[in-house]
């Protein structure tokens, strides 16, 4: 048994954890710490947890809060694993990151973007992108890892196989996708509200999301030269699930693109591509740690449009993180990750 | 490993019995039928099912389609089992039927309320009611048993306490009850249509719904006499669940009806009385086989009201069927029924 | 013309009154002041009104903030209106407030469930209650109205009839209630946002609602006696709307309560009965002012069960505001309340 | 007044129209017309026009059902209206066919596409596209008008400033658009009950999409040239709306398409341009006739990302009929269009 360590679980990926590593066989969970909630009973903040989960939340400045875990999962808001992180480490512990603090590589850009300054940008190389799909090798060996963020993961996951094999046009990539309400978190703002977000979509942050540098840098290392990435996220009226609908020029319209999908992603137990014609739904992942995809080639065109769908939370962040874990420590890849999604 | 057959999979309770029997653990699934759908992918129809379940459908009519199999689940529409028990009965197979045909005693009135005239009227004493909270030692018994309704599931939970032990007057039972819109089946029907189900609460069959009888029915026999039950059935714009809010006047007002609950389901898996002053919401038991119950005195009154929830395809449908499939197996009562609800 | 001055609207009553207002061919708003907001455009608060409300939000401290206007009506949370109305009406302004600060008529009873001290408690006495189907020349002419909630609403137009003629047991008394989570207002909670609302249903405040002592006051004042009224009430995933499920025990079986309520709200502009057998969808009342009913009586019982469906921020709020405008300034019933719930 | 026939108003365009003209202050409904509901209240198949709308449905097929009608508009099926049309017009009816029999150009396309042989197609010639801000004149004196499709209705209007003044790449126009269930209409079809559709994003009809033709004829019409012209239709959980955001290469960057767009729509009372870096939702234009627009310039690229909101009833079908009614009768164009969508 591996004793795994949360830092900050009270939010969504936090409660995502609980639920996949309260189930996991080969997996003790040794602390959950939060700040405002020490001294509560996880179950009482997560009642879907009543009888299943026994933690109580301790205090993240306590002595010794992870003693003897092996690897600590760090489910905070932004700008916090990297103030935990160092001495983590240096205790001789594996961190995974949920948050965005370690996923980009370049300092100023991600000071621009999230606004603060990195506490240890120094540990930023060191650590893994936990894309197992494309780095599954350095993972099983990292000490750290910056688990994607949700959209990043559909839209790589779908372009993945074009990019890498220099198929595409690079200043013609384009992602429209669509997340449910839980990819903003529990805080309680009003646009998240049901009486604001039910029965109505929206585009957001078009003039500039925090996932577009991620997925640029992602799609930019795959292509070994620079990309044109536009970004336009949506959100639409559900709890979990994300769409994006990707679209590009390719270079050569011949080349057979449902085929190389198939190749590409054979062997992966957490990517699904569906039969050509087919359209992926969101609820056919929802609560598993699958990206189910579909390519198209529209008539009479040069352009290649993909479909990707996953589980913002799952796949999108604590599956992915478990997942990681996984291979961090030689299980399994699909240990504890084997849900089937309800249906309906 | 127990082998399983399935009648008529492809609605909800059979995709549901699908879904949890894929992941059973000492349960394989001999076959499942469908007229319609005989010769096509059960993961075709049913797109979660992809790459975890590849069984194909059979007719229902073909020859020796149930050989080698230990108990037979029937997830039909109401009329069918009743058409198949005694053949299955006869070669010495076990019978679940997760629709109606065997849960009325008194056949004049399930002929009535179901519009048919029944099969097979002679096994209708023998079958056991199949909840197992009333009824456990018979259903490990049991050759043919009788899965409660999803309404009838929540509700009679909801009472059970309090008439087992006399404690309430029996003409002023009332059950006003919601549920979502998979209560109603796979149907392609208006009124169960996105565009005329969100948004929207409605009553219906509030001058006699099917469920009625068969909770008066369940409620007298705990009671040993008749009993008068006004139900009021609600549709609401979720996809899973039932909350069924119930009344009583009760005799003695000084009973602790609080401890008198925790007492009764002490040692129930699937039935967890929340802390007093507790509302249990039905996302927390989505895809479990728990029933949530809590109960609460108004002031001033000497009124008792209970609540209680439970997911209708699942503890009101088909967990409940394999919960009663490991009673009659000896199996763990709680084999294969370990999820815990997606949260959010 | 009549000048309509707005104190408050910043939440979802606000927004409605002037989607009301904004088109009511007889009145204009003179001034909306909010606090928080002074100097907004109110359409950048609420696009819907992009294009159709040029006002700015002004300071309710400013001097003579509603100069001119012959009407001033309070869409402020609890507690606030009552600081205003004593100023008003020495103006000689009349005043209709949305919230509860003039509804209860025990002083004591208001300040245990409304936590506070009254601020004006001489003027309680005077207040019309603002349900036009009981009190409709009174409001006439009243200087100061108290709108009544939305749950009230709903359930003392359900049990009318039957209060004032004396036809039930008045310790049988009982509503199911559910609730859009419009009703709880444009707070951010996390409890309403939709990843935790959308979903799941759930009772709340079974221990004690503020609209039970409103609604046992209403028909205690019906019935001129005291009553026993159990209330639950639930939040549903829908944003407007409120079903209300009403029980009783009839003195005498036989009397026809489907022409008793035909009868009662025969000439009542704003009240639909339903022929018999009916089940009221809350869609069709979504955005209308109408309260749309129907009566059960269930088989084999000596028990009445009562539909009620009204949209919460219309009838229950807003639309019943402005209907008390148009009694108090002469205009017809349904002036400016001519709208058609969208379908679907 | 202007006396209006409907043909087919069972479904969902059908009831928009008359909640639209049941308060259109210059129109009265002649007639209304379904093959299957014919002698029953238009009230009982949609509620909640009960008390607004005394109207039976007749048969279409009946002597003089449209005598001394002005119009006729048609809410039909495709491949309905053009059986209708020659009769209608040889009798000196005007003709709104909100259906898609008129809108193709090439005959053949049309019957590939909507699998049937066309009726009249000598009439498609005559017939004016009822985009009002393309064609406003023509629609004036039209006899037939064949009202636009609800996807292509939002794609031109977002599209329009652009390609009519010749600013972007024609090879590189993109839209991926989401729509409400509604847009199926009020057929029984699995995949759009609740229980199908709620909690879930699926994109659809990839490989050819019935409006796609519709939308690259306007756009070659609009840019004097064939245009290669990408389309993404995607369902998501809510009722009403439709929402595309479009993508397209422009050919000089420097372009100002802020001011671009409020100078093409300056007049347009439907056309709601929003300030820059805005994001039109749904809800904003719910129930309403009116077409929200945001312009994008996604930095460091020369691409341009155009968000367009409609309602797909209202802007998208029947509220742009009634649009075009006003034009053809010389009315107000804004007469009867007045709605404020609700808020929340």
């Amino acid at each position: 048994m591996v004793k795994v360590g949360i830092i900050g679980g009270t939010g969504y990926t936090g409660s995502e954890l609980l639920r996949l590593l309260s189930r996991h066989p080969r997996v003790t969970i040794g602390a959950i710490t939060s700040r405002a909630e020490a001294g509560r009973n996880v179950a009482d903040l997560f009642p879907s947890l009543r009888g299943r989960c026994d933690l109580t939340f301790t205090d993240p400045e306590g002595e010794g809060v992870f003693a003897g875990c092996d690897v600590v999962m760090s489910a905070t808001p932004n700008g916090i694993a990297m103030t935990h992180a160092p001495r983590l480490l240096a205790e001789g512990v594996r961190v995974i990151d949920i948050a965005a603090d370690f996923r980009i590589r370049d300092i100023a850009v991600w000071e621009q973007w999230y606004g603060m300054k990195h506490a240890c940008p120094g540990l930023v190389a060191e650590a893994v992108y936990g894309l197992p799909e494309r780095h599954r090798a350095a993972i099983r060996k990292a000490r750290l890892v910056a688990n994607p963020g949700c959209y990043p993961t559909a839209v790589q996951l779908g372009f993945l196989p074009l990019v890498e094999n220099g198929l595409v046009d690079l200043s013609s990539l384009m992602a429209s996708a669509v997340s449910g309400t839980s990819g903003a978190g529990r805080g309680a703002h009003v646009p998240m509200l049901f009486a604001e977000a039910a029965e109505s979509v929206k585009a957001y942050a078009v003039g500039g999301h925090r996932h577009q540098p991620e997925i640029a840098q992602g799609l930019a290392q795959m292509a070994g030269q620079p990309v044109e990435f536009v970004f336009v996220p949506h959100l639409v009226p559900m709890i979990r699930g994300i769409h994006a609908t990707l679209y590009a020029r390719l270079k050569d319209p011949s080349v057979d693109v449902q085929a190389l999908y198939e190749t590409r992603y054979r062997d992966e137990p957490f990517v699904d591509v569906l039969p050509a014609g087919g359209h992926p739904e969101t609820r056919t992942v929802r609560g598993t740690n699958l990206c189910r995809i579909a390519v198209h080639r529209p008539k009479g065109t040069d352009k290649v449009v993909v479909l990707s769908a996953i589980d913002n939370l799952t796949k999108g962040a604590s599956g992915q993180a478990v997942q990681n874990l996984n291979l961090m420590c030689g299980f399994a890849e699909t240990e504890g990750l084997d849900e089937i999604a309800l249906f309906p």
